[in-house]
């Protein structure tokens, strides 16, 4: 790099494309909030006709257009942007999988906030927000989850079902906790007519999860439960119950307490599913479970991306008697299987 | 993907990956604030090492170098972390070649706030934020521009000092306009004991290109005037004039109304030297040059990356008689000569 010259160097290209990723973020964010892909697959091909479509000026959806071709989002040919097959699929709202939803979630202002925070979080080693606990009831920021990532649910929801052989239609009792958009207990109701689901959350996230149900045709198989996972009267004797993305929101103590409650709730020969970000014992891949630490560090007291090890550890002493890990290919999570 | 099965199908990794683009921006930033780096060059390897010399948490800080890992910045081997060549070479500052400064100035507040305006910003074509215009006097962002990024400019710097022919060592009266930290002035005096520069920036701004040019120990030859590029008495008989990062930040208009004031300063067979970020003709490529119009749209009033061909005509109506693109392999920038 002093020289100048030799581009077979080390660079500092990386460093300068790292410190300007969050362009990448403010992008697509704005690119769906202005629902460009939609337009686009309507036929809207140039920034003039794009521009009337979304009641924007022709220079903005220009530079916006240009970006998301350089993302690999769009194409453009001869000044026309045309959809990448991600796009037509995930982000035109003329698909059935538009999950342009996403975003409401992921780019929430509560994530941003804590992120600006992440050197006070390294001092202190949890977030330097002030909603670490993840135990207020009703939080926004859950309802604006069950309201949004229900898309991204269905490879593992159906990834669930198969596991837990929902398809056999064997009566089935399932306690979905912190069910969120309820999309992982709907779906085995779905494939299921024997099952019954009773979901566990705040009261304001259950509307979204009814609602789900009754738009999939089992709401008359569908309980709710309002409060929190740790100190509601949970049921008894349940087939199945259901754990996606909650333990990475707390320490180790917390999780065995609700493993514990779990144990207490299942019947004799019940499994516990746990759907979770679990990185290699490294710690350092698969990428994405083990990048997930860093927003647990910013946004939680002490929640964490915990490997298999650790997760077996804490079911063992929550009283369960094996654990599995279950790898799915088709997204970028794990799923446990602890027998009681 | 409704299938929850193949995995060569379309795949929403990317579009969720770039929603989370914006952690890797937090992440290096927090590094470098904390001079993680350097204290991993100092040979503290461990998270409990670190966090002691950087005076943080342990889990803080193995959360941050393990997605500084996963980045490619760091890696970890038996629970020990070590540089990489690029953070060897870049971000630690026992090295001559450190440039974490750069971080400064990439992740100011003010492109945050923009970038959190982008929809705002493509909906009227120009920056919703108040200070779009860029001729303010002595504003912070480019005093905090000229005091962290000149180690980026070193190849560039060097690339139009060879250009020039430099080492040639004839006499040569250099106007550098809004010069920031001075580092392209700079690089051609300390090249050519006979080169004497003026530099052109607001008064804040020029403080820092004066310290420059005295630990340069050119400040014998090394002139200022304060005030605005477009209003400024800039003198005359100029051999080069340096417009190095300027053009983009303004419409075509400003740009020829610029360029008109350079090519009366300049001497009969001068030269303007314009360092830019200059897309082909698609605007879609290179990813970097392309990619800056976003910038542009979220900061200015109505800046671009001009093309080469747009270029080159705003330099013809300002009576330059030719233009000349030069591109530079060791980064993603691009030089224009133009001819008076």
């Amino acid at each position: 790099m002093a020289s100048g010259s030799a581009s077979s160097r080390p660079s500092p290209e990386h460093i300068h494309s790292a410190l300007n990723a969050h362009q990448q973020t403010a992008a697509l964010k704005s690119a769906i909030e202005l629902d460009i892909f939609t337009a686009i697959d309507e036929g809207n091909g140039t920034a003039e006709e794009l521009a009337r479509r979304v009641k924007a000026s022709t220079r903005g959806v220009r530079i916006l257009c240009d970006y998301m071709t350089i993302q690999g989002f769009l194409r453009k040919e001869h000044g026309r942007y045309e959809l990448t097959p991600d796009a037509t699929l995930f982000l035109s709202r003329r698909s059935p999988n538009y999950m342009g939803s996403i975003a409401e979630f992921l780019t929430n202002q509560r994530h941003f906030e804590n992120l600006a925070k992440l050197t006070e979080a390294v001092r202190r080693g949890g977030t330097a927000g002030e909603k670490g606990g993840n135990r207020e009831p009703d939080d926004a920021l859950w309802v604006s989850f069950a309201r949004s990532m229900a898309p991204l649910t269905v490879p593992a929801a159906l990834f669930i079902a198969d596991l837990v052989e929902a398809q056999e239609g064997r009566p089935c009792k399932v306690l979905d906790i912190a069910a969120g958009h309820g999309m992982y207990g709907i779906t085995i109701a779905k494939q299921n007519p024997k099952a019954h689901v009773t979901a566990v959350d705040w009261p304001a996230v259950l509307e979204v999860a009814r609602e789900n149900a009754e738009k999939a045709g089992v709401a008359d198989r569908y309980a709710t439960r309002a409060g929190s996972a740790f100190e509601t009267e949970l049921g008894e004797a349940y087939d199945l119950v259901l754990l996606t993305n909650i333990f990475h929101h707390f320490d180790k103590g917390a999780c065995v307490q609700l493993m514990r409650r779990v144990h207490q709730a299942l019947k004799l020969e019940g499994q516990a599913i746990t759907l979770e970000f679990v990185p290699n014992e490294d710690r350092v891949s698969p990428p994405v479970e083990a990048g997930f630490s860093l927003l647990m560090l910013v946004g939680t007291d002490a929640g964490d991306a915990y490997t298999f090890a650790e997760y077996e550890a804490m079911f063992a002493s929550a009283g369960f008697a094996k654990t599995s890990l279950h790898r799915m290919t088709t997204m970028p999570q794990e799923v446990l299987v602890s027998e009681k």
